[in-house]
C-alpha cells in the first residue's frame, strides 16, 4: 500500500483495496451509477492529491484532466485552504445566518463576489451547490415576477441537453431526458435544441447556425406567449452535456431576444465561473449581462461545498424593497467555513492571475496542443475554449463535421476510451463518443504537453483495442 | 473589538462591527429574512464558539439554547474535528464519486452509519444538506415505485407545518403556506394535519388525540387512492415547526396505516438524527421502522455541510437489482472532508456517550428544569423530549392547554421575548408566541440550570415589557 504510506499527513489509515471495495459496495449509492455494475467491477479507491495529480490505492498517479469534476481549479493539496478552513473552524465552526445574524466570512465573500462579478451583481445568496442554486433560481424568478404583478410569468425555457443539477426543479430546467424520465420534472419548464454545431448546423456556417439556434428561443417564447415567460437558463459552454461550445453568434442573440420580451437571463456558471473559460466568468467572454448567475465548484474549488447565486440589480432591488420575507433558504446558507474557504480559493485564483493565464498562455497553448490531435485516425474537430476542451470519436473522418461517420452508440466507444485514458494516468470524461477535459487551471505549459501526449497514447491503445474487437476499419 | 482580539487563532480580522453591517446589507441575501427590515436593524455579527457558548462581535456571551440551528450537536471549538478536517483536506480534499470510483471516508462514514443506523438500514446516498436529501427522496420513492410496475404510486403524503428543506421539492413537502405560496410546491403532494394536541386535540386525552391524527393519513390515503400513493413523510418531533411533541400513541398508528396500505414511510430525522431525542435515531423512540431517514445537521455537527439519506433494505434491494443506472446525484455526494468531519464528529457522540446522557442524565433533568418554568405568569404547558423543549407564552394561564388564552398574534409577542432572550444571553428561538430550544447534546447539569435561569430572567423581561406596552394584565 504505497500510496497509502506516502500520505503527507497520515489521515489514511491503512486499509486493504479489496476490502475497501466490498463495503463500497455493500453500503455507499453513489451518483448516477448502476450498482449492480458496479459490485461487479469494483471502485476505484482515490486517495490523494497533488496539485494536478492524483493517486489512487494501488499506487497509480493519474493526471486529472477533469478537475475533480469541473471544480478543483487551484489544484490539489492547497495547504493555504487547509488552514484558511482550520483556522475558521476553530474559531466558528458554524453559526446561522436567518434571524438577522451574520458571520464575518460570508460578509467577506458576499463583498468580494459583488467586486470580481459583472456590474450588475451586488447581491449574493448562498446555497451549498449547483443544484440549490439553481433550485432557488427557479423560486427567485418567479417570485421576481409575482411582485412585479406578472403571476402568469412562471414559465423557465431551459435546453435540451442543459445540465442545471439533479434536485427534481434543477433536473427539470437541465435537459437530460435519463433524469425527465426518473422525476425530475416539475410544471412550468420547457425546453429548446442546444447550440450543437455538429448536431443541428448542417448546411450553415457556424456563425449562421449560432443566430438559428438562439432563434428557437424567440419560437418557444412566440408559442408559449410571452406574458408566461419567467426566464431562460443556460451554461455559457455546456458541460455536461459534452463541452458544446457554442458559436460567438449565439449569446448575444439570446441576449437581444431576452430583452425584447423582457423574459429574465440566467447564467449557470457552476462550471464556466472562476477563470475556467479565461474570463471571471463565462458571460463576460459571451458578452452577455444575466439578471442571475448560478455559481458553485470552482468557488471553492471543491474543497468545501458551496454553491450560490449572484442576484442582479433589476432583481435584488424589487426582492428587498417590495418582497419583505423570502420564504426560502438553507440551515448552511453562509456557512462560516465554507466561506473561508472559498475568500483563500479566490485569493489564489487572484494572486496567482490564473484566470490571465488561462486567457493569455496556457488557454490558447492548450487549444494549439488539442488541435494537433485532429490527426489521429479516430479524432474528429477537436475544439477548445479556455480550459474546457473535446474531440469527438468518430468511426469516418471527414473535413466537414457533418459528414463524419460516427460509431453505433450500442458500441459505447466513449466508455472504452476512456479505460484506456485511465490506464494512461490520465483521467477524460466520456460523454457518448465526445471525450472532454477541463483541467485545473494552474496546469502549465509542460504539464499540457504531458496531458496531450498521455490522450494521443490513450488514443493509440483505444485504436488498437477497437481493430481488435473489430469496431475500426 | 475584545471578542476580536480574544480570537483563538486569528482567523478573524480586525473589522468593525458597523462596516461589516453596512456590507451584509450591501450584499449578502440572507435565508429567511425581511432585508428592508435588516437594513435598518442591522445584523448581530457572530464571530466565536467554544462549547456551548457563542460571542458576538460585541463582547457579548451568549448561551447557543439552538445549537447553531439544530445542527452543533457536539458543541463549538471541537479542534479534533478541525484536524480530521484539516488532515483530510491536505490528503485529498475532494473527488467525485461518479465513474466508479470511490474514497475512503465516504466509504468509511456510509459504513459507520449501516451499523449505528437500525437494522434495515444498509445504504447510505450522500448530499450537501437535508433539503436535497428529502428532495432525493421525491424521486427515489417515486423510482422506487416505477421499478416495482406501480407508476401511478406518486403522491407523497406530508402534514401541515412540517418542514423539509426548502428545494422546490423539499418545501412542498413540508407543510409551511408561507413556502408553498412562494413557489415551493410540485404536483404529487398531499397534506394532512399535525400531531398538535395544543392545536386539534380539544376533549380527549392525548392517547385518544394521537391515534385520531394518525387516522388523518388513512383518511387522506382512502381519499387519494390507496394505488396513488407513494410515501407519507414525516419528523419524528416537527422541530421548525415549532417543536410539536407527538402523543405516544401517533407514530406506532401511522406505521400501522403506512403497512396497511403498503405504503413506504420517510422520517425525515434532519433535526433528530444522532442523539437528539436520546436515541441514535427519533424512529427508535417513536418505535417505527421506516423506509427512509433522511439526516443532515448533527452528522458533522455542522462543521462541514453534508446531508444524506439512510435507504432501507426494501428500496435498496430493488434500486439497485431492478434499477441500472439512477440518474440522480451531485458532485459533493460523498465528499471526503465533510465524510471526515462526521466520522469525527460521531466518534466524539459515540466516545462520550452523549446518546446515552441525553436519555438517562441530561435529558431527564432538562425536561424537569424546563417544567419549573411553568410557574411563570406568561408560560403555559412547557414540554420536552430528549434534547428539544418548548413552552407558550400566554395571555392567561389555564389547566388544560386548550383553555389558555392566547396573546394576538399581531402583536409578536414570541419575537419581543425572543428580544429580551439575547439580551440575557441566551438563544431561544421563537415560532409565533412559542419559544423553542434544542442545545448541544454537551450540555452539563450545571450548564442546563444557567440556561433556564437565562430563560426565566428573560421571561421576567418579557414580562415587565408586555406590561410595559399593555399586552399583559
Amino acid at each position: 500500500m504505497a500510496a497509502i504510506s506516502e500520505t503527507k499527513t497520515g489521515v489514511q489509515q491503512d486499509f486493504d483495496t479489496s476490502a475497501v471495495r466490498e463495503l463500497d459496495s455493500a453500503h455507499f449509492i453513489h451518483p448516477f451509477t448502476d450498482h449492480a455494475a458496479l459490485a461487479v467491477k469494483g471502485a476505484r479507491v482515490m486517495v490523494r492529491g497533488e496539485g494536478i495529480y492524483l493517486w489512487d490505492s494501488d499506487d497509480n498517479k493519474i493526471l486529472d484532466g477533469m478537475s475533480g469534476l469541473w471544480c478543483v481549479n487551484v489544484g490539489y493539496g492547497r495547504t493555504s485552504i487547509s488552514q484558511a478552513v482550520y483556522r475558521q473552524m476553530e474559531t466558528l465552526p458554524f453559526y446561522n445566518s436567518f434571524f438577522n445574524t451574520t458571520n464575518v466570512p460570508a460578509v467577506q465573500l458576499a463583498t468580494l463576489l459583488a467586486s470580481i462579478a459583472p456590474p450588475q451583481f451586488k447581491h449574493v445568496f448562498f446555497t451549498s451547490s449547483g443544484s440549490e442554486a439553481n433550485d432557488t433560481n427557479v423560486r427567485m424568478v418567479r417570485r421576481y415576477w409575482d411582485l412585479m404583478g406578472y403571476k402568469d410569468r412562471h414559465t423557465i425555457i431551459g435546453r435540451y441537453n442543459g445540465y442545471h443539477g439533479s434536485t427534481v426543479a434543477g433536473a427539470a430546467l437541465g435537459g437530460m431526458a435519463g433524469m425527465h424520465a426518473q422525476g425530475g420534472m416539475i410544471p412550468g419548464v420547457a425546453h429548446i435544441g442546444q447550440p450543437n454545431y455538429a448536431e443541428s448546423g448542417r448546411g450553415m456556417t457556424e456563425a449562421e447556425f449560432g443566430i438559428v439556434a438562439a432563434g428557437w428561443l424567440e419560437e418557444k417564447i412566440l408559442d408559449l406567449g410571452p406574458e408566461k415567460v419567467a426566464a431562460f437558463i443556460g451554461e455559457p459552454v455546456q458541460g455536461a452535456g459534452g463541452v458544446i461550445i457554442p458559436p460567438a453568434t449565439y449569446w448575444p442573440e439570446i441576449q437581444r431576444i431576452c430583452d425584447k420580451y423582457d423574459i429574465l437571463l440566467i447564467a449557470d456558471e457552476v462550471i464556466t465561473g472562476f477563470g475556467r473559460l479565461g474570463t471571471m466568468f463565462g458571460s463576460e467572454l459571451m458578452q452577455i449581462k444575466p439578471d442571475l448567475i448560478t455559481f458553485a465548484k470552482g468557488v471553492t474549488s471543491g474543497y468545501v461545498p458551496l454553491g450560490g447565486v449572484l442576484v442582479g440589480s433589476r432583481m435584488a432591488s424589487v426582492l428587498i424593497e417590495k418582497g419583505g420575507d423570502f420564504n426560502h433558504g438553507f440551515t448552511y446558507s453562509g456557512h462560516p467555513v465554507a466561506c473561508a474557504a472559498a475568500l483563500e480559493n479566490l485569493r489564489i485564483i487572484q494572486d496567482e492571475q490564473l484566470v490571465t493565464a488561462v486567457a493569455v498562455d496556457t488557454g490558447p497553448y492548450l487549444r494549439q496542443k488539442f488541435a494537433t490531435l485532429a490527426d489521429h485516425p479516430l479524432v474528429s474537430h477537436p475544439d477548445a475554449c479556455g480550459f474546457v476542451a473535446g474531440l469527438n470519436l468518430v468511426r469516418k473522418k471527414a473535413e466537414v463535421v457533418h459528414d463524419c461517420e460516427p460509431f453505433d452508440s450500442a458500441d459505447g466507444v466513449g466508455m472504452i476510451c476512456r479505460g484506456h485514458m485511465f490506464s494512461n494516468g490520465i483521467i477524460m470524461r466520456a460523454v457518448g463518443d465526445r471525450m472532454i477535459i477541463a483541467p485545473p487551471l494552474v496546469m502549465t505549459q509542460a504539464q499540457i504537453d504531458e496531458m496531450v501526449g498521455r490522450i494521443r497514447d490513450a488514443l493509440d491503445a483505444t485504436l488498437a483495442d477497437l481493430r481488435q474487437r473489430g469496431l475500426f476499419r
